[in-house]
């Protein structure tokens, strides 16, 4: 039978592995700082849990994996971590308001793949769930903030609006407001196709690159000519978008709201010292899910703006309601974990191991097997990650060359030449040279018979310690 | 519309993920001690990977999650780690060799739901593939011997046997080899039904609790004997056991291979000290799944034996076979965490915490608001786990009762009473007692205005640092 990956779908193999590893307790130690606790729920839930165009809009919906189990019930793989999220708020009672929560797991979608597409990604979510004060949106933003700083990556944009400002721009627009997600939905894609294309969409359409057409919303031309000066608001910091926001929908009914959001969040960020560079005000945020009822949020790295936003979510005040029938307020946001380790290896941000070894003991003479065996778990239990060699080369070049390889920066060496010296050789593979261990007392350990003494064992342990100090 | 957790599926709720947590950690932790290295698959694969009897007999192949996707193509859920790991074995031949990997995910299984069962469950798995040397074996049972020790646990036992050691009993009995894995099947289950139980589903079948018959396999009176005799064997140290089993085995043809194996594994496990009564031979060991070959192993927790083998594994040489068509030798087990959480919660050896902080920031003044935040930050900058208080109530005792029932052993209080002081106050809550911080140069942020002053924060983390180191 022939080994067959499914469409769509992709392995972790070690070296990935590692590097994604890293990153997910990276994440969880920042959102622990911050106090939020861990959440799991299944892979599995009732289909109806999660349908319904109102939850993820018609695309959305579309990509559920959904089946008929044994039980004859319709279940489908979670889409994403925010509905299961309510379910859980709305069945457990007992949960302390505000709910904190983080939650790191696989979804599944049926998109088409593609390269850097695939059909199962993980999301690492934080949510507070009860919290109307914009402090916890703040907190939210604060949070990803450090999270990148703490991944080593200091060049990137954490952006914030609001649907509020959004459902202001509509009715400043003069568009029916019953448009208003289709709306929405064409300015999510300014990054993409610029204020050309959004104009298109928004009128009759365009052609798309592959040559197909993309049908407009039909608005006019004066009702696009406000949505473009509303995209060209200035912008160079959170204060002035501010202030501009508020002259354009001067008498705009109910644009205050969305516009005491924003402040209210600007300057819990500035009391954080977080400053205009690194997370901004982007009036041209838009953000694709249809439950979005308050500020919205999103991330993309400089150097690699190819990988879109690495991080995205909002308030959605009304998901929880679907169950519990009263309006519960919940923020929160998502990392997409795979596209964010894509973008970090592509700038170079960390580096690729395919080891999780810091010393490999060599196997050079059976007479010797059970000391391997010693050495290795002295060097395990001083909490050293050790890789006694299992594989079938008998030579040490051969096994060097896969310590090598597999990047173990120690390896221990004792054959015949060393058992006769009564050494044992502890070798610095990064610097390449011979690097043998200082051993002391040797007079006790050598023996009188050639090739036969007492390793000593504590010294070897001493003597990777002293390696690995520099 | 009401809130429904899938029927045999769970949610793990913060105090029980952050415990599951620690539990993996821990795993996690000894597993890298030995150089294993993590990888992860789908949660999807093609039904033709995971299908056929001859991989998980057929109760297990029944119990697969399968349906038809979008391309029409058969897919199922994965039913465990190993399959999908000969699969990977099969599909990179750029793996080294061997390819010693640890993988921890859910893997579902269409059991009938019941106390303490479900259809998803988190394994941790461990394999080398490519040694066919006993050393490999050793490290996995070595390795679940430290995992037990690493979680507090002493009081557990290791057992191992071979499937060859099965094979020389079926012959010794007399019994046709196609049988075999019907007596494998049923010897599993000595230590639910006991060896009378064993005995009349060798020969006529026997009535169950519920009342339900239960077909027996039709042996010979001679035959049962014989497997009795086996199962009496005294084990009370390895060496003994081998023993035992060589004098019973004396005329039976190939018997030496499974003596030899467990030999080997005795005198590595004597290498590295692990004692008889940590990792002890069981001859009685079948272990279920139809795809062993050699050695089989499993561990259960002395106090808390209802919760039957918590880990288990063996070698399975003909796995990798089915899409390499060459034998490659491989050998591992798999920790069953939920089951081990549960026992560990039952044991007492971990306790729960609804929690990640370690301090709760109170909030009982708006003018003081911007403080508070800053507050937080600077614990959190300092690497304290650190919440600021998000809910409803404004009293500062209700915020302690949160923080009491969160098990926040650290308040940070700043007030109306505070600020006219010139203080910050700090509360070891597990004291109970008022323990204000020592806040030096209080003259230095004393202000002339009563109920204003500078917030000494870097004081306040010295503070709460002093408080828990001690």
């Amino acid at each position: 039978m022939e080994p067959r990956l499914l469409k769509g779908f992709r392995d972790y193999l070690p070296e990935q592995m590692i590097a994604r590893q890293s990153v997910i307790n990276a994440i969880r130690n920042v959102y622990e700082r911050y106090g939020f606790v861990p959440l799991d729920t299944p892979a599995l839930e009732y289909t109806e849990t999660l349908a319904g165009r109102a939850v993820y809009g018609t695309e959305g919906s579309g990509q559920i994996y959904t089946f008929q189990d044994r039980d004859n019930e319709w279940v489908s793989l979670r889409y994403d971590l925010t509905v299961p999220l309510s379910r859980v708020i709305a069945l457990y009672k007992e949960l302390p308001r505000p709910f904190r929560r983080y939650q790191v797991g696989p979804v599944w979608r049926v998109d088409k793949p593609g390269p850097g597409r695939y059909r199962e990604f993980v999301q690492f979510d934080l949510d507070t769930v009860g919290c109307p004060d914009m402090l916890a949106d703040a907190e939210i933003l604060s949070a990803i903030h450090d999270v990148l700083l703490q991944l080593g990556l200091s060049r990137f944009r954490v952006r914030f609006s609001s649907r509020k400002v959004l459902n202001a721009l509509i009715a400043f627009a003069g568009i029916d407001a019953c448009r208003s997600h289709d709306v929405f939905r064409i300015l999510d894609k300014l990054d993409r196709i610029g204020q050309k294309g959004i104009a298109e969409e928004m009128k009759g359409g365009r052609l798309d690159v592959s040559g197909d057409f993309i049908p407009g919303l039909g608005l006019s031309d004066s009702q696009v000519v406000r949505l473009l000066e509303f995209l060209n608001l200035p912008q160079p910091s959170r204060a002035i978008a501010l202030d501009g926001l508020s002259q354009l929908f001067a008498g705009v009914a109910n644009a205050g709201e969305g516009l005491d959001e924003l402040s209210a969040i600007h300057e819990y960020l500035t009391a954080l010292n977080i400053g205009d560079d690194q997370v901004a005000i982007d009036v041209s945020l838009a953000r694709g899910l249809e439950y979005y009822t308050g500020p919205i949020f999103e991330a993309i790295l400089l150097d690699a703006p190819e990988f879109g936003s690495i991080f995205g979510g909002g308030r959605y005040d009304g998901l929880v309601e679907r169950f519990l029938g009263e309006k519960v307020p919940a923020t929160g946001a998502s990392i997409g974990v795979d596209r964010l380790l894509a973008a970090i290896l592509k700038l170079g941000a960390l580096e690729l191991r395919p080891s999780t070894a810091t010393v490999l003991v060599t196997v050079m003479d059976p007479q010797w097997r059970v000391e391997y065996q010693k050495i290795t778990r002295e060097l395990r239990q001083a909490g050293i990650n050790t890789e006694l060699y299992l594989g079938k080369e008998k030579g040490v070049g051969k096994q060097l060359q896969y310590a090598n390889r597999q990047r173990i920066p120690i390896a221990v060496l004792l054959g015949a030449d060393e058992a006769a010296q009564g050494i044992v050789s502890i070798k610095d593979l990064r610097v390449g040279s011979k690097a043998q261990a200082e051993l002391k007392d040797r007079s006790t350990w050598l023996q009188a018979r050639p090739g036969q003494f007492t390793v000593p064992r504590p010294q070897v342990v001493e003597a990777v310690r002293s390696i690995l100090s520099g």
